[in-house]
Formats: C-alpha cells, sequence, structure tokens
C-alpha cells in the first residue's frame, strides 16, 4: 500500500524516539489510554511510522513552551513518519489535518516544523495540479524563454478609482509590461468595485492587445466567499482576462482547489499571512512543505518573497524557496515563482547567481512606477538588470552599459 | 464611516510608534517609495490609523528572527490599529488579509500576535453567525440548560469499519450520550467510505431516536474539497443527521463558510492545527481574535481544548478560550465552546469554579469508552462530574457521593 511520508524538524526535552512515537500515536490511533476495538491488526495497518530519525544539536533553552526538560538539555531531530494512503485517501484537507493537526499542540515537542512531505504516485491521477505553470504563463503573456515575466503591484494598494487604476495600466502596458497585479488589500472596495474595475482595465489590455498583439496578465484579486469568488471569475473570463489572484491563507485550501479547479484562468497565488505559519525556525511549516500543498490544489504562480527584499527573511531561505518551486512533483507541477518584496532590478544579478532560473515572474513596485524616467524606464530597466543577469555582469556592470538600469542605481541603489 | 480595529502585542528594536506606523503603512498603502497618484486625500480617507499604545516590558532578546536592536533592548507594546469598513467591504478572507497578512513579514517585529479584533455594528447584516448556537445545539439533543452536553470521540480514530463503529454508536447511545464525533483525522477512508458510515451510524441513531425520543448529534467529519463536501451535508441531512465537523484550518474560511451557510445542520469546528498558530506567545494569533472571526463565517461549535489538558496548554489560556466564545458578538453569535483532550470529569469541578458556566459540549474520549463499568459508567459518571461541579463539589467530594464517578478517579485520576 501506497504511503505518505512527512519530515520534521523538533526539538523535545525527552528521548528524541520516545517523542517521536507520540507524535506518531498522536495522529493516527490518538487517545490517552488503550480502548476496547483497537486490535494490532488495525494498529499495524492504519499507525503512523517513525520512518527515521537523524539527532541534531542539543540546547539548553526551550524553542517554544511545552514541557520541562528533566536534564535541562532539549534535543533537536529530524524525523520521518509516514502513513497509509488508505487513512484519507485523496482529501487534501483531511492529509493536511494529519500531517501538520494537533501534533503542535504535544507537549513532548518544544519545537515542532513540518519541513517536507512526499506524496505517492498515485496522487497525479487525483490532483491535476497547476493548469497553466510556467509554459503556460509565458504563452498568456507571449514572454519567450530566457528573460522573467516582468510585473508590477497597483500602488496605492488601495484608495484608487477603477480609471484611475486603468489609466495607470494603460501607461504600464505602453511601457512594455508583461504582468499587472490588485494589492492583496484590494479586492472590491467603495471606491474600485470589482465589476468595474475589470470593466475599466480590461478595456485597456484588451485594446492594447488589439493594437499590438501583446495582452497584459492582470491578476484581479477574487479573494472572497465562495460564490462571490466563482462569479468574480466569471467576470474575468468574459471580459477577456487570464489570471485571477486569492490570497490562499485567506481563502483556504477547499477554496482555492474549487478555483484552481476551473481552469480558465491563471491563477496567482499571494501568501500573505506566510509569517505566522514560518517566521519561527522551530514551529510551523517549512516554504518546501507549503508549496507542495498548493501546487497539488493548481496554483500556477506563487510567491517566495525575493533577495535582499524588504521583510525579515534571508536570502538563503527564498533561494530554498524558489528551488523548492522548480524541482518538479510527481513528474511536474510546474508553478512559477513569483518573486516581490522591494525589487528594483539591482537584486537580479544577485537572483540569477544563486538561481540560475528566469523562471520567475518578477514584480517591481516603486522599482518601475517611480522610476526616473517614468514606468517605461523602469520596465526597460528591469529587462535590462535581467539580461545582464544572465550575462554574468553585476549590478555595476548593468548600470553602465544600460542607461536606463543606471538611473535605478542612482534612485534605488542607494539605500542598500 | 464605520471601522474595524485590531489590537496586536508586538515586539520592535526600534520605537514603539514608529514600528506601528510602519505596520499601519504596510496594511493599507504599502510600497517603499512614495508613488504618483498616492494623494494626501486618498492616504486621509483609506489609511490605517495607529489609535492607541500601550507600552509593556522590555527585553533584551528578540522573541524570533527580525531585526537587531541598536540599543539591545526590545520593546513590547500593546497597539490598536484601525481601517475604514470602506477599504475591504464585507469580506472576510479580505479584512483577514489586512488584519493578518504581510505584518507577520515586516523586519521591524520581533514579535506580532493579533490579540483581537472589533467589527462594526453593520457586519450583523451581512454575516448571519451561527444558525444553531449553544440553544440550538440544546435543542437539537434535547439537553437542558443545568448540564452541558456530554460527548465523546469515536476511537480508535481510524480503521474501525461502519459496522464497528455503529455498534460502538449503539452502545454509547444506549449509555445516555449526547454528542459523538468522527476524529478529525477519520474523512473518508479505504475501510470507512463516508457514505456507508453515514448509513450504518443513523440507522442506530434514528432507530435510538424513534424508541426513546432522543436523537444523538452526530458531527460527521465532512472536511475535504468544496464539491465533495457539499456532497457529504447533503448525505447527512437525507439520512437525518443534525450535524457536519470540519477542520477547519484545513479546510480555510471560505469554504467552511460555503457549508455554514446552508443552515440545515450544526456545525462542530475543529481547530486542528491551531498550535502552529498559537503556540508561541509572540506570533500567531490568539483565540479572542480566533474565534471571533469563525462565528461570523458560522460555526456553531468550536473546540477550546481543555482544563488539565494532555496538550502543551495552560489552564488560564482554556478559560480565557471559553470566555471568548461565551461573550456576546455583534450581539449575539452564540458559539458553544467545545471542551477535549484528557477529559474524564475530574477536570469539571475547576472547569466550572473557574467558567461558572454549563453551555459546554464536554467531550471524553478514553474517560468514557475506558470506564471500568463501560461507557454507560462512564456517561453516567461524566454527567455526576457536572453534578457535583455544579453544587460546588471538589473531586474527592464528588467521588464520595457517586459511585460510577469514583471509578472514575480510581481509574483515571491517578496520573494526574
Amino acid at each position: 500500500m501506497e504511503r505518505i511520508s512527512a519530515t520534521y524538524y523538533i526539538e523535545t526535552p525527552y528521548e528524541v524516539e520516545a517523542a517521536a512515537q507520540v507524535l506518531a500515536g498522536e495522529q493516527s490511533s490518538g487517545t490517552f489510554v488503550a480502548v476496547p476495538g483497537e486490535t494490532a491488526e488495525l494498529k499495524q495497518r492504519f499507525a503512523a511510522q517513525v520512518e527515521s530519525i537523524e539527532p541534531l544539536e542539543e540546547v539548553s533553552e526551550p524553542a517554544i513552551p511545552g514541557a520541562v526538560s528533566p536534564t535541562g538539555k532539549y534535543r533537536r531531530a529530524r524525523i520521518k513518519v509516514s502513513w497509509s494512503i488508505e487513512n484519507f485517501g485523496y482529501n487534501l484537507p483531511t492529509m493536511i489535518s494529519t500531517l501538520q493537526g494537533n501534533l503542535y499542540e504535544i507537549t513532548q515537542f518544544t519545537g515542532l516544523k513540518l519541513m517536507d512531505l512526499e506524496v505517492p504516485d498515485s496522487f497525479a491521477r487525483h490532483f491535476a495540479g497547476p493548469k497553466f505553470g510556467i509554459k503556460g504563463c509565458r504563452d498568456l503573456t507571449g514572454v519567450p524563454e530566457g528573460r522573467p515575466l516582468i510585473g508590477t503591484i497597483i500602488k496605492p494598494s488601495i484608495g484608487m478609482s477603477p480609471e484611475e487604476t486603468a489609466a495607470l495600466v494603460k501607461e504600464l502596458a505602453e511601457a512594455g509590461i508583461d504582468f499587472i497585479k490588485d494589492d492583496e488589500l484590494m479586492a472590491s472596495s467603495a471606491n474600485s468595485p470589482f465589476d468595474k474595475r475589470v470593466d475599466a482595465i480590461m478595456k485597456v489590455i484588451n485594446e492594447h492587445a488589439d493594437k499590438t498583439g501583446k495582452k497584459v496578465m492582470y491578476a484581479f484579486n477574487i479573494s472572497d466567499e465562495i460564490d462571490a469568488m466563482h462569479k468574480h471569475y466569471d467576470k474575468v473570463v468574459q471580459s477577456g482576462g487570464t489570471c485571477a489572484m486569492m490570497s490562499i491563507n485567506s481563502v483556504g485550501l477547499a477554496g482555492v482547489k474549487s478555483i484552481c479547479d476551473r481552469g480558465e484562468l491563471a491563477i496567482h497565488a499571494h501568501r500573505n499571512g506566510w509569517g505566522m505559519l514560518n517566521r519561527h525556525p522551530l514551529l510551523g511549516i517549512d516554504f518546501r512543505a507549503y508549496q507542495k500543498l498548493w501546487r497539488l490544489a493548481g496554483v500556477d504562480q506563487l510567491h517566495v518573497n525575493g533577495i535582499q527584499n524588504k521583510f525579515w527573511e534571508s536570502d538563503d531561505s527564498v533561494v530554498n524557496s524558489i528551488e523548492g518551486c522548480l524541482t518538479p512533483l510527481l513528474g511536474g507541477y510546474q508553478v512559477m515563482p513569483v518573486v516581490s518584496s522591494g525589487q528594483w532590478g539591482g537584486q537580479a544579478p544577485e537572483t540569477f547567481r544563486r538561481t540560475k532560473t528566469t523562471d520567475l515572474l518578477y514584480m517591481a513596485g516603486g522599482g518601475i512606477m517611480a522610476h526616473p524616467a517614468g514606468p517605461a524606464g523602469g520596465v526597460k530597466a528591469l529587462k535590462q538588470a535581467w539580461e545582464g543577469a544572465v550575462d554574468g555582469l553585476s549590478v555595476e556592470e548593468v548600470a553602465e552599459q544600460y542607461p536606463e538600469f543606471g538611473l535605478s542605481v542612482e534612485k534605488f541603489g542607494k539605500k542598500k
């Protein structure tokens, strides 16, 4: 019988082996006394199994509150646990409840993070995964291999009318942008109702496409309740749009999958709220595991933060996330990493040096909008940055060679 | 214009006031340079406002990784921030993205927890809240005021056939139980497909109801994708069931609300995965805020852990959660706190002493199933425990007065 496995980074005041067994027990049989009906045969078939234990460092302070160590030592380890596919079948929410459910409550752990998960081949028959992925997003935007899609976010995040937004979109389309998105704070607001915004923006985008043959991909933020999301989705399809965006943590897995399953629009997955799931080194879930869940749900683009970002996350962590997204899952399930947060092009050389990929959606906000030569200069500068990055140039070398990127360095590079 | 406010417990290496302004900026305007189009008028209307700051302790080590303090000190505070309802209207996922989105990523914080939130009166016109609540659940089970609903969980969590499960349900129904639930690890498994389980169990429950007039509430775990959940829901309704259960974190808000909106079944909300959102004192979300979101979504019963539980959570935290659930929201939105985890009745006196309520669903697993006099003895013992608790008796006094509870103390009380 196929098995699903999960790897955890744990910390415990007890013996690692004993703590691992508590986890396996809680997440399969799960009660504090033996009860009638729990036969050895049942245990054998349905019990979670501890597959491996790799002992790591010992520390003298617990990472998070839990049991107090009798020895004053807290042991860390990487452990791998597996479950029979029989336990939950092809049901992602129940798989999540098993792999990252009550186990965070277990007092035997003073730290627990789900680092990775492996699903069996039969998942490929039940979960179609991203309908567009990297290739599909390139096709929809007409961006050939060899450079990232260049994108931006409408700012201010909130407050602009549909007409003001459409005017900005027109300027950005003419500037040569590939992709634009709503902010995650903007769904349907008093001054920018969803349908009116779609009408105003798609008019501009369709006109530009008719004229130039290039259709800018606009990710409309459809995040809402189920019926409203489907209604918004219909509106985008009917208006000739190519993409919808969801705040995946806020909407939740069942809602996101219900939208992804429709398959008519590329799905831009915004991971806002991610920090609460990941920021502590010994609590929550690592991006390696997280991105697999959302690829199974079917998102086409997934946020990964960016090198030298404005947030707390380290470059190593961002690189790890990009690599995670680009590693095939079940032989495919391509998802496009969305690089954003304080990006202006100056990070392109380092991003390419460390990841050796251009299969990215590279997003800049102020880096494009506030470029000294206007948005057209900003978009040009970003393309130049990536050309230089692929050629192995440094930021300074790209700046010397390309005037628009030179202006970016003058304006945005000083504070770095 | 109405405003929505959120209270955060924060830690920062900088001035608290400055950090609070960064949060407000990121969660409304949100870019690292001023951009054209961001007028003073727009800012005034849509900007988040810092409403109050209450300075708290200073510490010398950061709670979670972030910026390093130039002074070596990290300042903690309670801050309150508000947004105009205009920013997102009546859209819970987008409200969540605003109140608990990217702000966890902000490097200016070395700790941030959403402690509470306040929604304006107009929410009552857009969100119906729990359709059954405390009174409705009492009516459905025929349990009068003055004692909690007594419930249990089918164990082992996974591995029993529908027939074996139904036989246990029959035994429990005859023992006088009010409520039974699937485990969160059990949805539709190889050996217990959902529809077959419903058929087998509801046959027993309906027969018992026909005979005695009492219909045991069984919470069938419908957690799955949207269409599957609605299909499972239909099956429960058609079979005469009264309750469906969801793992709310795993399913997500949009999916849960879509089920709650149907209003034909009481909704049992299981919070597995909660530990990852809450276990760190300075990261994530407090239950005070969390329970409000799910009451707005419409759940009728919500897990709160239990006094002297088998998990890491303190009694103070559990009491705080119960009080949160019982505090009216928008003048109502009653949700029944579900007390569970290592409960066997011995915690009833302390639970009542600290909360002064019997408006609970009080769940015991092994405490009922493994009672020396069988499940009937277990259910009787739990009712006795609550009778004694309401009378102000201690565990020892209840044990002296009631023989079944006395047996519970002998079997389960020793390890406490």
